[in-house]
């Protein structure tokens, strides 16, 4: 995503790979329909993409004639944000940290000031974003000691984040380095991030994609042609449960099957240091036509129920290695993440 | 399918779930290219198709004028009809079938009495396969004894049998008995035989359907959602490995995981007694495009490899249970599957 000229940019995600179209985004409403219409996805994405519709929203809230109706009315936005998604967790961290901003003055602020601090703010984090990949995906290459073949579900590319990615980060770098031979990608139902986002993203690098159906990945691993998995998350609790896309769980139940290291990829952000397990984050659900039909034609009868999870919860237990910005954690969980904790509370 | 007024009557299954189309085949090049093209599909329903080629076939191999060109030109078909498909024995299974009729005559019999053996052993493979999965049915049902949920992959159903099916036998049967609350239905990619097939056969049997997406098995599972797993096979080895649909393996694994029973229902026609272990058997690689395009839209980028095996083997040991029309075999398989082999030697 690109912010300039009070706009921002975005490329059109579910247009792809047939159409590279971009979105030039003047509204917050339109950053929210953006978010919810899946146009632009993956949880570090949706964060800083929340953080500039906020930039938005502020500047719409300053036509308010007092500071509380100020506040009122950006909270508003805030909470209107808040529910284009539910289950990442970097929404509500964008929105807390623009909130937050907004905390740092008061009525004797000048209404361009608060502004100004604002879009500082929203283009802070996108930026950091991109520094946060790069630390990810050196810490993350040191897993990768010899050349191998690695499998990836769905999409935890540059097109979920603001650049490089977090778990297409660490390939990229570990290919880099020469120790990726092959990325096995799962073409991950029913919205094919796999097949159209990251098999897209890495085809766009040189870097070798093998396409499988979601129901090949434990054939795959059966037959020895991947050594290692790596995922991104959307959301992940103080334990170390990992919420992402949905098949993410199965994914990682065949890897410890294999003995193959299943590993997660995600900023701090990406933590919900308020929530003790798996359990307690929010699972969305999905509308029944995204499994019932497929780019226009009904591909099941009419009248059947769907269950439509988007995400399911990978328990702490079948995580090999989590890769921060701040380094690699391992279990015990509990642990390691309060220490990340503490490190997040500092660096505020 | 219907064998009547020398027509074979087949319902088009590429077209399902939007149209209800039949294809008339009157010739053994017809069914061959119904065969390949997934027009008629399931094993045993290969099995009784390939016998009804074979009768075509040896009208057209009547023509000749000796015995043993007749011998030749029908096992030319035969050789034929064998390369259509490798995975699924039941093809070769009654291909053998037609091919022993003819060895019951010579030189000296009228081709009118060895054409009409013919046509009356393809009828009796397709009625035979009717009895047995009625018989499927009712063991298969034994095994359900209180109300529960089960999942299902891909198609074992009517569609992929002569009449009734062995898997979803089970299940109309379970049913029927009050056992079956809901049937949790894989989707099935690349091909969504589930979403397309299993959908639609059960719902008009007025079953409750929930569709999944094949990425949601597990997480059904973890949910306890779902309480018993039944799925069809293609090829049985001596050892009890079972080759079925791709993801087949991931599905069993994952029932296991969770300790849900994860049964299989297949005639003794699906039994390969020729070879020890899975490992023998071939696996049918089909083409990148079933995976890369979908109903004439292309959802991968152009240039990247596709990796489309359209079977998985289960190992014998996440096999609770083979459902047969002899019985239901348990572990140790290697017997259980040896007791088999001297009951369908005797039958014979």
């Amino acid at each position: 995503m690109v912010w300039s000229n009070n706009c921002l940019k975005l490329l059109d995600q579910t247009l792809l790979p047939g159409q590279v179209e971009y979105i030039y985004c003047h509204s917050w409403e339109r950053i929210a329909e953006a978010i919810k219409k899946l146009e632009v996805r993956g949880a570090p994405a949706i964060g800083a993409a929340a953080a500039f519709a906020m930039v938005f929203g502020a500047r719409e809230a300053a036509a308010a004639n007092s500071w509380n109706a100020f506040k009122t009315a950006l909270l508003s936005v805030s909470k209107q944000l808040a529910q284009t998604r539910p289950t990442a967790v970097n929404l509500f961290w964008a929105l807390k940290r623009m909130e937050e901003v907004v905390e740092r003055f008061d009525e004797n602020s000048s209404p361009g000031e608060v502004l100004t601090a604002l879009e500082q703010e929203a283009i802070a984090i996108a930026e950091e974003d991109k520094a946060v990949n790069q630390k990810i995906s050196k810490y993350g290459a040191s897993l990768f000691t010899a050349p191998q073949a690695v499998l990836t579900h769905c999409n935890a590319g540059a097109l979920a984040t603001v650049a490089l990615g977090t778990a297409l980060g660490v390939i990229r770098e570990a290919k880099a380095q020469g120790n990726i031979t092959k990325v096995f990608v799962d073409e991950t139902r029913p919205l094919l991030q796999g097949a159209r986002l990251t098999a897209w993203e890495l085809h766009q690098d040189g870097i070798p994609v093998t396409l499988i159906t979601d129901n090949t990945a434990g054939w795959v691993m059966k037959n020895k042609m991947v050594q290692s998995v790596i995922v991104g998350a959307d959301r992940i609790a103080r334990n170390g449960d990992v919420a992402n896309k949905i098949g993410t769980y199965s994914v990682a139940v065949l890897a410890r099957e294999h003995g193959i290291p299943f590993y997660v990829a995600a900023p701090v952000s990406t933590f919900d240091f308020s929530i003790k397990t798996g359990n307690d984050i929010p699972i969305e659900e999905r509308c029944a036509n995204e499994v019932k039909s497929f780019g226009g034609c009904c591909i099941a009868p009419e009248g059947i129920s769907v269950f439509n999870p988007a995400f399911d919860v990978t328990l702490n237990s079948l995580v090999t290695a989590i890769i921060t910005e701040h380094g690699v954690l391992r279990a015990p969980y509990e642990q390691a993440i309060e220490k990340l904790y503490q490190i997040s509370k500092k660096s505020k």
